[in-house]
Order: C-alpha cells, then sequence, then structure tokens
C-alpha cells in the first residue's frame, strides 16, 4: 500500500511543510460513535466522510487532516438517540473547543482553506459555533484571510441521485439513519463491516413536532433504524459516491474564490 | 388591563408559590434580535413565541417565564446573517448556560415540565444542549422527575394551514425568514410593528449546500427578507394562530404524560 | 400607539443602521426575576430600569437594547434571598458571559458608548466584569475607542429627593428593596402591577455584619420586604424620576465626554 | 519561635488530621496585591486579614488556611484602580474558581464550617458566588452539613470605634482605602512595612454615581489614597484590633449555630 | 479482513451492548499529531498505542475505544516542540474535557474498567485531571465503582528489553522521541509508513534544565528527531511489543482487582 | 528587619513603578499544601521556591510576586496523593487560569521577563499551558516581547550536588518527596518547622508503571514520605542552596538573552 498523499496523519512534518506551500483545501472529517442499527458499525458517520472526503482530497489537490471521531449527542428523530448502547457523545462545549482548536492549529501552520466535513447531523450547529469562534480567534491575531466551509456530503446529493437511491419516495434526510443512504455507501466502501443478513425492513419512524428529555423511547424504532434500510445495495453507494465527490470538488473551488463578507 | 395570570413576570413570589403547587407547565420563549427585512422589528424572533406561549398557557394553566430575548447568531440559509444591522447575538456557551441556569432554577422552586419555546431556528441545537445539561445537573443532585420539552412552534403547523399560508406552494421553514407566515402572525398579533408599505416582494433565495465563514453575501437577498413576504395578511396570522394554539397545548399534555428513556 | 424610536426591539434593521451613524449612547437595563413582597411583581428590577432609562434615552437622543431580564441570585441583606419562590437567578459567570456578549454585539454594528443601566444591586460586581472583558475583547480586535459606563439608577437619587421619599429618615438603600422607593416608581409607571392592599408595614430589617450560607433566614421578614413600604406612593415615584432622569442625562453626556486612563 | 498551632500552612498532616476531628472552624484569607499609597504596601489587604484571622482563630481554636493573595480588580472608588503600578488582580472566574476549589477541599477532609476572611472590598461579590457554587457542588456530592461566613473584618468596627478612628466623622468604609484604618492597623502589626514619612494627607476623593471604562482618572487622588490617613496611628489601629477580634469571635461562635434555610 | 473483536468502531451496537455485559476492559487509545522527524509520519503517537493496545486488548477480552488523536502541545525536550509543521495539538482544557467525556459516556453504557492508553508524553497530566474529574462526576451521580488506570506503554519496558535496544546506552525516554524505540515499534507494525532511507543518525539532544516560551530552539536538532533512530529495526520493535503487550495485559488484570483508597 | 527590597508584597506602587522600569527578571513562586510526612509542614513545596527565589531574585536584581501557594492535585508517585489530610489541591482549570492571569497582570505593568518558579513537581505541566495561553493572549493584544520560563528548582542540582545528598546513590526526583533534600533544605531555611524527631526513615516506595484512580494505598507509605530522609542535615540543605542559587541565576541571565522560535 503506497502512502497517502492526501492523508495528513501519513504525512511527515516534511511533506506537510511542502504540501502547505501549494495553499491546500485541508479537509477535517467530523463523525460520532453512534448506534447505527443491527447491522452498521458504530463508526460509520466517521468512516464516510473521512472516505468521501480523501476522494475529494484527491480531485482537488487538498490534504485530509485525522478525524474528529467523537461528535455530539444522538438525538431520536436523527440518529435514534443517545441511549442506545456504545453512543459516546461529547458535550457541546467539547465539541466546540476541539474543532476550534484544530482549525486554529491548521492556521498557525499556514493553512487558509478548511472544510468542516461533517458526517453527522447532530454535529452541524456545533462546527457553525467552532468556525465562528475560530475566525474571532484569527481576528483577535490580527489575521483575516481564512475561510472555513462546513458541509454534510448528504446535502450535496441532487434530485437525480435521490431517485437512484429512493425509486419509491424518498423519507427525509434525517430519518436517512441507518438506512438506504448511509447502508449503501458501506456496501460499497467497507462491505466487510456490514452485516447484511442483518439489515432490517420496516416502516420510517414517525415522530411528534417536538423533542423530549429525557426521551420518549416510544416512537423510536427498536433497531436504531430510522427507515427500511431493506433496497441498500453496493451499486447505490457507488452511484452516490460518483456524483457527490464531483460535485464538492467543484463546488468547493468556487466557492473558496468567493468574496466575503 | 387586569394583571395576567401566566406571565412569571406580573406574579408577586406569593402568587408563584401558590400555582406551583399545581404543578403547572411552564414556558420559557426563546428568541433572538435579529434582522427581520424592512417592514419586520428585530424582536419579531422573540414576539411571536411569547404571544403563542402565553396563548397556549392560558389553555393548559400554565405561566409563562421572562423571555431569553437575545439568541444564537443569525445564518443566511435562515435568518439572511449575523453581519445585518441590530443583530445581537450569543456565542452558544453563553446561550447554553443561560437556559440551562433558568431551567435550574425552575426546578428548583419546584416546577416539574418546562417548555424550552423557541421562536428562532438558529437556537434549536443549543437548547438542546441546555436540556440535557440541565438534566444531569438535576440527576446530580439526585431529582429525576423534570421533563422538559424543546419545541418551534412552526412545526406543528399542519399541511391545511400551509395551503392557507402558501395557496401557490410551500418554500421550506428554513426560507420563511421574514415571510408570509412571520409576517403575517405579526399583522395578527402587533400591527403596530409592522412597517406595512415596506413589506418586500421578490424571488426566494437560492443557497448552495455548504455553509461557508464568514459569509459570501451574493446569494443573500440584499432585504434580509428570504422569500416573498408579499402575501402576508392579519387573516392568515389568525389562522396560524387559531390551528397551533391548541394543537401545541393538546400535544403538550399528551407529551407530559409519555414514559421516558 | 406609535413605534418607539428609542427601543431596539421594535427597530427594523434599516432603522437601527441609520440611527448607529449618530453614535447614540445605547443603554443594556439589566435586573432581575426576584420576590419583591407581597405587593410588587418579580419582574420589578427590570420593569424599572428599562422605563427610566427609556425616558433618558429619550432625552439623549439615545437608543435601549432589549433587556437581560435574569440577574444575579439575590442576597438576604440586598433582596430578601434567593430562596424565596419565583426568584430566579443565574450563576455568576452566565451573567458576566451575556453582558460581555451583547456589549461586544453592539460594538461590533458600530455603537461606541453603552451604558449598563442595572436595576438590581447584586448585579453590580457582575457587569464590572463584563465591562472589563469586553474591553479586552475589544482591545484584542485593535479597537479602542469604546466607553462603557456601569450605573444603578439609584445612585442619582439626591439627598432632596431622599427627604422626599423618607421625610423621617433614610434607612439605605440596600435595606430599600420592594420598600418605598421601589413601590413609590412602581405606582408610578406600573401602578396596575402594584397590589396596593397588600403593601406591608413593618420595621427595616437588621442584619449581622456578615453573610452566611446556606442563608439564615431568621432575620429576613418573612414578606422579603426589608423596610417598610407603607409610605410610598406615585407621587413619589413620579418626583423619583422628575430628578433622576435629566440627572442622569446631563451626567452621561458629560461623561462620555471623559478622557480615559 | 514556636511552631504555630493556627496556621494550616506550618502544621504537619498528622497535626492537620488531629485538629479536624474537633470540628474547628477554618478561616480562609482573602486579599489583593493593590496599591496603597507611597506609604503601605501592595499586600496591605492580605496582610490585615490574615494577622485578624489569626487572632479570631486563636480564640475560638480555629484554623487559618493558607492565604489567597490575589484579589479581584480594584476599582478607582474603593481601591484606586487597576491601572496603579504592581496591583496584580485577577478575573472574576479564577477568583470564584480559586475560592470554590478550596473550599471543596477543606470539606474532602472534613471540615465543616469554614470563614471567608475578606481583606479586600472588591472581592466581595466573588466570594458570594463561590460559597454559592462551593455548597452546590457539595449537594452534588450528597453532602449538606457545611456551612460558610464571608466577611469583611471593616464591617464588625462598632460606631465606638469609628469615633476613635474619625474623631472629626467617618468618610465612609470605600473612601477608606490605605487611609486612617488601613494606615493605623498596619502601623499596629507590621510597622516595619510603612513608610510613615510618606503618609499622604489631602481631601477625600469624590467621585461621581457612576463607574466608567475606561477609567476616567481625573477624579482618582494621584497618590491612590481616597481620603486622608493623617491622623492614622499605631494606637488605633490596636483599638480597632481589639474590638474587633473578639466580637468576630464571638459573632462566629452564634452564627454557625444558626439554623439555616 | 475478518471485522474486528476488539475495536468498538467496528462494533453494532447490539455487539457492543453483548460484550459490554462481561464488564471488560476498555482502552482509550491517546496520541498526538506531532511531528516524528523525517521518516515517521505526524500520526505516530496514535499509531503505536492503538496498535498495542490493541493486542493487549485481545488479551484480556477487552475492547478499544476509537483514539483521540489530538494531543497536548509538543514539547522541545520530549517531542522536539510545537512549531514544527504539521503539529496540531489542543488546549488543555479541551483535552482534560474530551477525555472526561468520553469516559463518562462509556460509564454511562455500564463500563467499569477503562485505561488510559497513553501514546504521547506531553498528554500525561490532562488525562490525571480527565480521570480526577471523570470520578468527580460519577461521584455527583451517586456511582463509586469505576475505576480508571492511565499508562504509557513505554512505561512498561524492562531493563532487559532496554538493552536489546539500546545495547550501547539508554538516553532518557524523553529524548526517545522518533528514535530508536519508535522507529523500531513503527517499522514492525506500519513499515509502509517509516521512511527508512531518511532515518536520522546525529547526537543526541541537549537541553537546559528549564523550559522557555517562546522556545528557543537552538538545541533542538532541525530534524525533529531527539536523538539518534540509526539502529532502529523492526526486529527490535517486535521485542518491544512481545515483552510489553503480556506485561502490560497482566499488570492490568492485578491492577483492576487492586483495593482503592 | 529592614524592608525588602525583591518581594513585590511589600514594596510600594511608586517603589514597584520605579523598579519595573529596569526590565527585572520577575519570580512567581507556585508551590502546594501538600502532606509531607510527620516531619514537614504542609506549606514545604512553596516555602523552598520562596526562598530560593529570592536568594536569586537578589543576585539577578529580581523581584518576587506574592506566591501561588496552591497547585495541582498531589499524586502517590511524586507526592504521595491527594487523600491524605491537609493536602488542599486546585483543578488544572484553576491553576492554569490563575498562573495565566498573574503572567497577564505583570506583563500589563510592563514586565517582559517572567519566571514560573515551581516548588512541587505536579504543577509543571500546568504552567506549561500557563505561559502557553498567556502568551497567545499578549499576542492577541499586539505584544511578543515577553518571555516566560518554567523551572523547578531541583532539576538545577548538579551529579555533584546529588553526591553531597546522596553518597549511598541517588532514587530519583520524584521519590524525593519529604526526603533528603526537601528536608535538608528546610532545616536549614526552617528548622523552626521541622520535627527532626519525627523524620522517618525506611525503605523507598514501590510503584507499579502505571496510575491508578482512585489510589491504590498499598505502594504508598503510611507517612507519605516516599524514600527516606534519615540522613537530611542543615548543611546538605546549605550545600544545595549554595549551588542552585547561583546556578539558576546564571542560567536565566543567559536565558533570557536566548533567540525565539
Amino acid at each position: 500500500m503506497p502512502v497517502s498523499n492526501t492523508l495528513i496523519a501519513d504525512l511527515t512534518w516534511y511533506d506537510f511543510a511542502e504540501k502547505v506551500k501549494a495553499n491546500p483545501i485541508v479537509f477535517l472529517p467530523i463523525g460520532s460513535v453512534e448506534q447505527h442499527g443491527p447491522h452498521l458499525p458504530l463508526s460509520t458517520d466517521i468512516l464516510l466522510p473521512q472516505a468521501i472526503a480523501a476522494e475529494v482530497a484527491e480531485r482537488v489537490g487538498g490534504l485530509v487532516a485525522p478525524p474528529v471521531a467523537y461528535g455530539y449527542k444522538s438525538q431520536p428523530k436523527s440518529g435514534g438517540g443517545n441511549h442506545f448502547p456504545g453512543t459516546l457523545s461529547l458535550d457541546a462545549g467539547v465539541l466546540i473547543g476541539l474543532v476550534r482548536n484544530v482549525v486554529n492549529e491548521l492556521v498557525r501552520h499556514g493553512v487558509r482553506r478548511i472544510v468542516l466535513f461533517d458526517g453527522h447531523m447532530e454535529n452541524q450547529w456545533f462546527l457553525v459555533e467552532a468556525a465562528d469562534l475560530a475566525l474571532r480567534d484569527q481576528a483577535m491575531l490580527g489575521r483575516s484571510d481564512v475561510k472555513i466551509i462546513k458541509l454534510g456530503y448528504w446535502e450535496f446529493i441532487t434530485k437525480t441521485t435521490e431517485k437512484v437511491l429512493f425509486p419509491d419516495g424518498f423519507p427525509s434526510w434525517e430519518l436517512e439513519h441507518a438506512a438506504v443512504m448511509e447502508t449503501s455507501v458501506m456496501l460499497h466502501i467497507r462491505p466487510d463491516l456490514v452485516r447484511s443478513e442483518l439489515i432490517p425492513d420496516g416502516p420510517a419512524a414517525d415522530f411528534p413536532p417536538y423533542d423530549i428529555y429525557p426521551f420518549d423511547t416510544r416512537p423510536i424504532p427498536p433497531t436504531g433504524v430510522l427507515s427500511s434500510a431493506g433496497s441498500a445495495s453496493a451499486e447505490k453507494g457507488a452511484a452516490v459516491l460518483a456524483q457527490v465527490v464531483p460535485d464538492i470538488a467543484d463546488a468547493l473551488i468556487k466557492a473558496f474564490d468567493a468574496p466575503t463578507a
């Protein structure tokens, strides 16, 4: 296996120093350790953005930083809930601080274009805060030339790809937890980690229009899968990647040239 | 004007002590000071939940706590963005701490059923964290009988009401910033604060599937209104309240009896 | 009712942007949710500074920001104590962070003259810290032209007005909790919220020269009123406002021109 | 010099363990490093409470913990201001955390009666918060038998002693910074540290009824002494101690037996 | 490749729930992203503890949690220094909070025996604090049956193995940065990531007995390697693992049965 | 006793202002309140660095700031452990914040050369963080001319002095807790605080190569002394000071002229 050219983890500091000179886009994959039903591993939310970010990085000559493996607390409507065994989550303050620190460190070493590459829906607002605070830190240090993009790869899935994934109609990205899309991409990139024989089939979960703490577990499917993964396939997973990887790459290249507020 | 029976602000401590004995649902309205276009005041996001919470409280024999007037940083896709003049926002840690404090204080005085009644989309995940941390605090104090519900009133608007509001098709709740729904309810409850002659009309904003910091202001409508408010009316506002108030009241009564995880 | 010209809450962002150009003094009223005896509402400490700040703002062409409704923990000697029902208080760190955030946000939008307008004695040292930390934040951002004034409106009451309020002798501002001054001003500005028939009369509280935690409740009057409010009247309240409003206005205009350390 | 029986610093852990069995009152002196004019050392505010606490401890069979030498930021009206050279102050959060930690540690080793013995007026509200948070920590650990008293020794000075100190009339405790009382007690307990020949004489400072940040240095006497120390004497200092030491001792013994809220 | 039985990342939540019933020892590898000379990757400090922990876990029927990939700031004397390109480090508060969170989450799901498995010398004291605070959190939740062990695998290397590694004499573990031991183990477990042709040879660094900030870079070898790695070999690496893996396994089994303070 | 010329505590602000003009090295002694066996006082770890720092300051024309008397949590292997009675320790965050505050305050008043003079092994990494964060604060304020040195005086003891102290062989600095070196220096500088008749003699403690929380108390000597103090003498203490004082003075003078990273 050749040493990766895009993973910071695999580089020496000499390699890193050399590469940073070219002002690369640096990707920080951020995931979670979260239940993903009987068929997907607890690391699903970090494996997916790591894999996709690596492919995008390859295209744009970017680098992928070591991942933030732990994420924010799983919620019933988007992840089944934090009470499922093995779901190991961070407090908001810790997640914000961790991402803020890593961003500031990248900037300290010369990086100016950073992508917070999210694999876990519950992380998103805390990434917004981490980006905002890191930019404030940089402003206090007199630096105003840093740009940070935050994205969830699933938001780039087009209507066309949606139809490939869900020929019978799309539920919602929130209910897509451990369901067709995630299972398909895992079957494509890490089939060894999918227990295909345990892929559950069942109706989509139905939640009330509020959130209650402690959770009301009654509307949560006992498997933790929020809508059926029955129609998942490696082919569908390949189709997702074939579309989102170039689309994200294109979008980022344009975005980093955009004027700022 | 008779002294309100539901606003904690208007009660004496004797009144409060008496009312808490009945185990009331207590509502904490949480808003923002955020641009709402040329026609709505900066306080729109707190006026709406205050008004609606008061009506719901009336129905369920509940109480409304003094509002949290400041909220999380406005984002382009849901609020136009924090750079608009007059938008005064809190850091995540402050907002979380503030709501956590108020919840813990209510519990200290005997309240066991609390609703975080949100009027500002950007607040929502920080309210989740506040609820989680307050319940942890209570667990550390040996108390496990507290329930907290977090809701955005707009999530209770039914398809039927959506059709009243948007006979020509519904954009999305995120783009509904300072648009038909908010303007209509403001025309119903506080017409004195609406500059009707300045209600903007124009196409809905179109954002890329990522977020960039500092903001790219190009896709943000210069008015700060994310989709047309042209068809807003006090009648539509009345229709929203006529539907969501009883629906929220009913949902809460059921929800507070639900079993917990 | 015409839309206020001084309340930021009532302005649109266009209004705000326009007004900030004139370098207005911006007032942030800071209060508490605190017991005020059997006759005054829990919101007394925020209603008073809001009302007075609005009148001062009118005189100086200033603006009033949405209030900080919650304040620091009530103490026996100045507020009866945090254990009274309905007293909802913040931890020091949250109050400091909240005021610091709001000050920084005002500055971000161009405000350079800010008044922390306190209505609750227990807040004062935390406002000092908020002001100090906000100025440090601004220094880190390279900005040194901001001035912050912290005041309690009661500190502007002259000996002459004291004699109007207390013809038989003045106890002390600390014991003036829910007593003659506060009751009188409330009778003047919000008589609808005063239960006149419940105004207590009784000797002033007598405390030892130390503070004990948890509280010793024996020296605390059971009503929570620290000295008699029996002689309160709307006329006295009007006299207070007639004196302090112009005096505060004059003092602020002079103070914001003072040289700095 | 015999090893002190009251200073925890001088005890071995065997001594400490033995003494804690008797449930002693433990004193934590809290001061500041703050300008005290041309004649008193920067450590005045910690030397005084250490000395007085030691005498009180002797009387009540108590112990004195190592002092908290640094305190909150000096203010013009009570200490001349933080800008005076050599004034080394803590942020509120650090001071609160430090005192909270020490209190919790004392409790961990079996202490149940603690006195926060303040020598610096600016510290007081942060000591309130430290006490409150430490009691909350203890409640979370299931412990409810701890009592904390916070006091400033000067608050125990009686009218009679005031007349000894100020035969010509008493200004106010706030203006008593580096003035008659502090200078007198220093002349009594540490005459070696007083530059008697430099004791300033001059009119008391006159401040407006608000605080401004950054400071307006005009009303601050250039020496940092807020009212004349001209009439200070070791005899006056001895008189202060002769009165406050037994009075504080008596008050504490009674106070620690008081019922709690 | 069969799915791992010890990596939590690879398990489903059903697997995790099942395994936790046996009260397994759970290992949390904690590393850094730190320069390791011209020949080793930036991830060396996490690859080593992950690999070793996995082998130990295999022996004791334990589980390995997803790693904490980022660690504390590299110091000249033990890691060359934080200024080397690619060295991405966390503030103390973030690292402490992160490890404390993960420990608490493991405990929440039933884990009672946790090993903080450190691969980066600079982390150690912050792991002590994380362990202490997590145990305090658990005590506040009423739980006292958790044990946490913190270790650096290198501390288990015996004198015998030291002689295998350093036949000509052992410098010190601190100077063993990117040198013989680390290079040898990397050559054993991940030879694909070692640039053998770039292994530097040179005298050990010589530091003064103090630390200076900002760093004095003169005593730091420009390669970042603190002593010669010239004699490293895969065989030496295999010898290290052959010794430390069983020794750590044995020690842990005994340690988790030890009585507690 | 003449007023000290090096102790900031003893200076007036006029003195301080005058001395700072010469750009003095300022020493901040940092210790602990920690068990030191049956023969040494709980304040040993602050008395030693205070005394030594004062002598070094004398030589280099420096100043000694008031000490940080409380330190980080005692550990079995270096201090016996935090469970010993009278050991009063700080959380990491508080210690870091305290030292960071004091450093920043010294810099605010013009100090540019600061020594964190440690007397307690457990403090060291938190001092690293305090130094790093203070320099970051200064960078945010636009200041880059500050240097901070962190040292433990024992690290300057030469091999020659080691032989004077331990003619029969040196155990390790970690086991030197309350043993020959510390006892000897205390006998030299504060014999009044040493209970010579209680100096324990016994074998050095033997610890496993890991740390366990809560502590396993079995390997901890019940006296808290980690290796024999039997051969301690005032002469040895004098020898230590005679060597380290000039060596530290020389090293500091050179170090503060070193170039920076």
